[in-house]
């Protein structure tokens, strides 16, 4: 994409309201815009970044089996009660509208209960188990502050996952699955190396739920990490449930308490939902039995907000080649050699390489400075000295090492 | 995909309080489920059709040089105080909601007044015109009534397009683009033969807006169709506008009354939000000057419901290959035969087709019907006698013709 087409410019100051490091730099570089606290809109190149951690969530989802589904935002506020959330005392973050006949509806907050009630209409035997349905889609939540950027949002993208298997035994191996699938993710998305599995508070159905939390000191989050002696890998304790009871079982004396972001999560529902709601199948007997849960989330943007508060650097944004909007960034920068630029950035896009060609009139200095802060992980510089000096000049945005070719 | 595999199935009723055809067949074959009047939700046959649709109008919208971007669903309720539009007895189908702290919100209802307000932050100068911005993105109206199926949801998926141009003349070049672009999208979602561009009212800028409406039984507009005698095509003007004086200016004496659904619209919005909210560029002469706009929207899931409701036959949808859930569906009839269905389904998945493959345990019967009712346009079929008569037989969904391959 020409920068000269693009409409979104870059701006020295962000807003004076936004605290949060990462919406700071994705205001400035143009990636988003912020409606008001917590609720953001996604401008070209933050779009480009959002569908990209989208599509590696959705190829991890579809390979351990999820059927992508897309459902409603309107919620049905019987469907909550008869689960018991739907109470503002319950759960303290709806947000509710009303339809013109009075009718109160709910603005989708999490899907347990309409996807619970979707399978009710699919699922009648243990031949239709198991399955396991996402989607990824806008929730919302009435948060009374909002001052993490698109970490902690009112509106969000999230991915939600929620599995149906016939026995909590079958459950386990799938839950295990999704947390395979969701190491890849991290992986995927160039945070790997700070992410760590930690344990949470379960529920009803199990002493734990498991969180997917990444190093970061303005994540709003407590752990307590620990090297696993057995397996050698770091492993953590949310700080909600760290107890002695539960080091003792760990057989853990050394933790360290660290500040993170939770980027991801796998809950173990059991047979909560489809009880109230009346998801049951006939086993091989022919019993009527209730079907066995699991939800698992992660938010795409909360990822990006956590892709630049970790990774970026003083200059701006460093984003991991997954997940830039594009992968190269051409500077022209005299009208001497525009013609080679223009000759290069057509073969790039010809090759099928993602380019944003920075043509504008402006000087060197205000194109490097753009360069820097929206953080493309590969800088090409055409200029008579680029062409005099070696031919295109090559720089990491990470490493800052500079090549020629 | 393997039938087995998918999680929905199809049923021979749908919901007794579901009136329109469109939602009552794609209810049947398990594309959508009805959360209440006017919402659904996109089950994962429904979810591709509405992609594939969506992604035909992107490619559309980004051929004519549109900036895709997502607006939040959340939206200030100061905004559209600006432009008088906040009030209920103005607009009367708005959700709204509020805050902890008890501030109004509105649920995107259309976006006018946000994108202005975006566009205000990158737009100067007439170098940085004229610029176009699209998004497909949930759009929430709360319809007294909803008994059109997805055809009027109170929720909805729309593709909303603004333009930004310098003064009216560039605008209608625009303009015209999008008109030429709306007309490649109906055709190529396969309506084209029964949509007409279509006079509607206008605004404060100009006399006429222009409508997309596909002729249908159905429909809830009432146009009147006419020949133009000089271009030879089909014209139609929308019954709220249908006076003598515009006849006399069309010079038209014959003209049909269709009942039709408006599956697109391209309107002029002139300087009406531009001035409201601040949206000013320099000229060449340095004077502050206004930006032009317009505003053109298409709704995939109406789109969707248009096509279920004008090519469908008694049997089931007829979908056309552009907007299929899949293009083969291979049926497997009996257990002798099955080794080669699987392989001719690798063979095909191999190739890059898109297949859904009924390798369910179920008699025959029931596969034909269920293959009808979804509407996949070829339909593949090995069974002993098949494979006895001339191998693969191979059915045209819409014709009805049957080859072997």
């Amino acid at each position: 994409m020409r920068q000269s087409f693009l409409f979104t410019k870059t701006r020295r100051e962000a807003p004076k309201d936004e605290t949060a490091k990462n919406a700071q730099l994705l205001i400035r570089a143009g990636f988003i815009h912020k409606e008001m606290a917590g609720v953001y809109s996604y401008l070209p190149l933050g779009l480009r970044v959002l569908n990209k951690i989208s599509d590696i969530i959705r190829e991890e989802m579809n390979a351990i089996g999820g059927q992508e589904i897309q459902m409603s935002l309107l919620q049905d506020r019987e469907l909550w009660e008869k689960t018991g959330r739907w109470d503002d005392k319950l759960v303290d973050n709806w947000f509710k509208t009303k339809l013109k006949n009075g009718s109160d509806l709910g603005l989708a907050l999490t899907n347990e209960e309409p996807v619970t009630n979707i399978l009710r209409e699919h699922i009648q035997s243990h031949k239709d188990l198991p399955k396991s349905v996402y989607q990824i889609n806008t929730k919302f939540r009435n948060e009374v502050r909002a001052k993490a950027g698109v970490m902690r949002g009112r509106e969000f993208p999230m991915k939600d996952l929620y599995s149906f298997n016939k026995d909590e035994k079958s459950h386990i191996e799938f839950y295990e699955k999704v947390s395979t699938s969701y190491e890849r993710i991290f992986e995927r998305v160039g945070i790997s190396d700070r992410t760590v599995k930690t344990f949470a508070s379960g529920g009803i159905f199990s002493k734990f739920s498991h969180e997917f939390q990444t190093i970061c000191e303005t994540g709003e989050d407590v752990i307590y990490t620990y090297t696993d002696e057995r397996t050698g890998k770091l492993g953590a304790i949310n700080k909600e449930i760290f107890t002695d009871d539960l080091k003792k079982e760990l057989m853990v004396d050394n933790f360290i308490e660290k500040k993170s972001v939770e980027v991801g999560n796998i809950f173990t529902l059991g047979t909560r939902f489809s009880e109230s709601l009346g998801l049951r199948y006939k086993d091989e007997n022919g019993e009527s039995v209730p079907v066995f849960m699991g939800s698992y989330g992660i938010g795409p943007s909360r990822l990006m907000g956590t892709v630049v508060e970790v990774l970026s650097d003083e200059k701006g944004i460093v984003w991991p080649e997954s997940v830039a909007p594009f992968t190269i960034h051409l500077l022209s920068l005299d009208a001497e050699t525009k013609g080679e630029a223009d000759a290069l950035y057509e073969k790039l896009v010809q090759e099928g390489k993602e380019v944003l060609y920075d043509d504008r009139d402006v000087a060197a200095g205000e194109k490097f400075a753009d360069a820097d802060l929206i953080g493309i992980p590969t800088r090409y510089v055409i200029s008579k000295k680029s062409l005099s000096t070696g031919g295109i000049e090559v720089k990491d945005r990470k490493t800052g090492a500079i090549k020629y070719a």
